[in-house]
């Protein structure tokens, strides 16, 4: 696959600057291109490896551009136009309709025809299969769930039962929908289990990382919305609500009945307390802690970076000590006055 | 399925307020009870929906009775009640004796005939399953493993040679039980790995959430004992040992040889290092990190909360400070004498 | 499998004290030793032990030979000896070439005659399986990968196309290479998502825990050097590269374009932000954030472990105060003056 650069130009709306017949035909790293590639500089900080690439082109701001004397492509927003010629020059395989002889599926399943159904994927009774959707090996989608057109499993995805996905999801490898959430009520002697009637509903445009799982609603469903991106090792507890456009980086962790806003960002391993509420556009540094809902869109974070070893245990023994010291300024103010 | 009030007053033990004969057909959440369903309030806070909900009847604590006029159950813990009338109107499916021509069986396994083992399964040589255990696709019983009697594995569990299941237990999919103890030692230039040479052996009625992974003793096995609740993503370590009736929330992780006593209840993403002994009945709130063994029962944190980012930048420099602005107190006192 | 001490001395290269001819049947732990196992006391700390186990023989170092009145092997560094002795003991088992029938591997895949491929797992078009490789059941290859020569895979591990595994590596059930890497760009309405184009490239002797997932790189690939021990439900993200001889405790978290350098030891639980660098022999203790990058070898830390929840209450409205207190501590010190 190769490209014009004037090409580039008119397909992402960039503005085109220098060579127009400049040909592309991969993109690089800032730190790594060669001859026939397009690399893009995200900000100033890197203006000086402009010198340096053996790229072909550049996508830059308008800010940079003085500084630049190769074929450019100028954008606002230059890893957006990057991610669009990525795609050009990379486009996703085509779904090629298949069904593996070793693919087991119910007789009252509904395959779409031009779906791909790979070797060891099981596919239960009533569970539906949309046009164009593409199942590696080793999927489970149990009875009555249903997947979405030109939705992508990867290989080892489990659908829960009554579970839905909507249109074109990416689900990456080892993800869980649908498992139960965790309810139990003690009762004497031992826990009782809450039965878990709900499902888990999907929207479309959602991408979720390796290993991730996402628990069925108790009562009521679990609900992803539109557009919605979850990284790999997250967990999202019963009748979690996600709204849509949210991103949710690796590890995080949420609780049970969490309702998150749109358009919020969740940092890595954050974690949220059952029952919270987030409004929308909210952003959460890596590893917060939400413990109380947060009703204001705005930025928060709670996470203390590391330090050298030694320097670390005398401030945790100062922190201990915290309520006393502060007991101690007051006592000084005191005799102050 | 359906029962009468006065029906499920029996069958749970609750006190029957109003008619007996009102029919209930379904368990709903307060906010969206409808005709025929029955619905929970868990304390007076919730009371006001006493007054909007559309449900047949609701289960309540005596002290909200007097704002109450609709057909009642009243019980110490609406929820225990609730959750056996969920679990009457929506029984667990009946296991239905089959194996799969899919699944692959080694011919000196063991399988109860009333099991059900569905496709894509792999039970190796040695391996034995109880009556009325059920595996579903994708799971691999390795060699000599045992699943007791009504135990139920979800999808693409897999069970690691020689370890071993009791009865009543339910896991849910990507579990991964008996995988290798992380033990090395350095020798000279690099690792040498110490063979993890026990297994895991669970008791009954355990049950054990999506993508969580509980590895084999290196000497001796990990133990977790009868009733124990484990959510998602959790990591048990080599030579753990789970008391009964303990429950792990999500994101828990384990390290090795770590003693956790009975009754304890620890929330997600809690931490505990190697060698730690935790005795019976202790709470561990969300995030929590356990250094040191706790000898009494009681509720511990370590948890910050977020705030504002601003406002937490501010902090964290303080923190950072926290040994010189002790000793700058300690200054002002001496000073002051 | 037996040997005499006088045999283990010599293979492992201990020195001998007392009856060479002592049977060695199997390894144990000190508090449990019983006739015919030996037993490794790591300090001075546990010298008592060594009156009471019933092992035959124990491996100690010099400092307690005098308090040792049994067969001793005698080393520097008792685990290394123990552990080599408990390899000999329990010899991980030979791979038995085979390639089960209910095996799928497509046509071009390139599988060594002396590998073993066992039921329902999935290699293929154009993956290459090395020499002595053992796949377990559930297993997938997808196109172009390739795994080395005495590589051993449990059950239900995902291999991303194109991504390559080197030789004598292991890998836990659930284990999954070569997802994407989380990279999107906000255009306007929605996210537009990044080509993930890289793969993930793994050395020698790499050891990855149940449930761990490493992201294929962007642009270039994810790298995982020789000698790396990773443990269980880890996520590596896209483009990051892992120095040899490190170890990652479980649950630790690494952004995008992480380094990481030789012989650095992450603790359970560790997150570190994107971009980051780490130099080579750095600690970090378990639950660390770093979120800048570490140019000096040594210990780090940043972890609050556990207080009686009252006690931590009160400290964290002091650490909300901090700033204030700060504030207040300087006006004292000014109308000191």
């Amino acid at each position: 696959m190769r490209y014009t650069l004037s090409e580039l130009a008119e397909t992402t709306g960039a503005c085109l600057h220098g060579s127009g017949d400049t040909v592309i035909e991969k993109v690089a790293d800032i730190t790594s291109g060669e001859q026939g590639s397009i690399v893009f500089v995200l900000n100033k900080k890197y203006t000086k490896h402009l010198k340096t690439t053996d790229a072909s082109a550049v996508i830059i701001t308008e800010e940079m551009l003085q500084a630049c004397d190769k074929p450019a492509l100028v954008a606002d927003n230059p890893r957006v136009v990057f991610s669009k010629i990525a795609l050009l020059l990379n486009p996703l395989p085509t779904v090629e309709p298949w069904i593996s002889p070793h693919a087991v599926i119910a007789e009252d399943a509904d395959v779409d025809p031009s779906a791909r159904i790979e070797a060891c994927v099981v596919i239960q009774s009533g569970a539906s299969i949309g046009p164009g959707a593409w199942l590696s090996p080793g999927c489970v989608i149990e009875k009555n769930a249903a997947i979405g057109a030109n939705t992508r499993l990867f290989a080892n995805v489990t659908i829960g039962d009554n579970c839905t996905l909507g249109d074109n999801n990416i689900l990456h490898s080892g993800v869980v929908i649908g498992a139960d959430g965790f309810g139990f009520v003690w009762d004497q002697d031992s826990y009782v289990k809450v039965p878990q009637l709900g499902t888990v509903r999907i929207g479309n445009d959602v991408e979720i990382g390796a290993n991730t799982s996402i628990d069925r609603g108790a009562i009521g469903d679990t609900i992803v919305e539109d557009g919605v991106k979850i990284d790999n090792q997250i967990q999202l507890g019963h009748n979690d609500h996600v709204g849509e456009h949210t991103t949710i980086s690796g590890q995080s962790g949420l609780a049970g009945s969490v309702k998150i806003g749109k358009r919020c960002i969740l940092g890595g391993g954050v974690a949220v307390s059952d029952n919270i509420e987030i409004t929308d556009n909210v952003i959460l540094a890596g590893r917060s802690n939400v413990a109380n809902s947060i009703k204001e869109p705005g930025m928060y974070a709670s996470v203390i970076p590391v330090v050298e070893a030694g320097k670390w245990r005398r401030i945790l023994a100062r922190i201990k000590q915290l309520d006393e010291l502060a007991k101690r300024i007051k006592a000084l103010e005191l005799k102050d006055k």
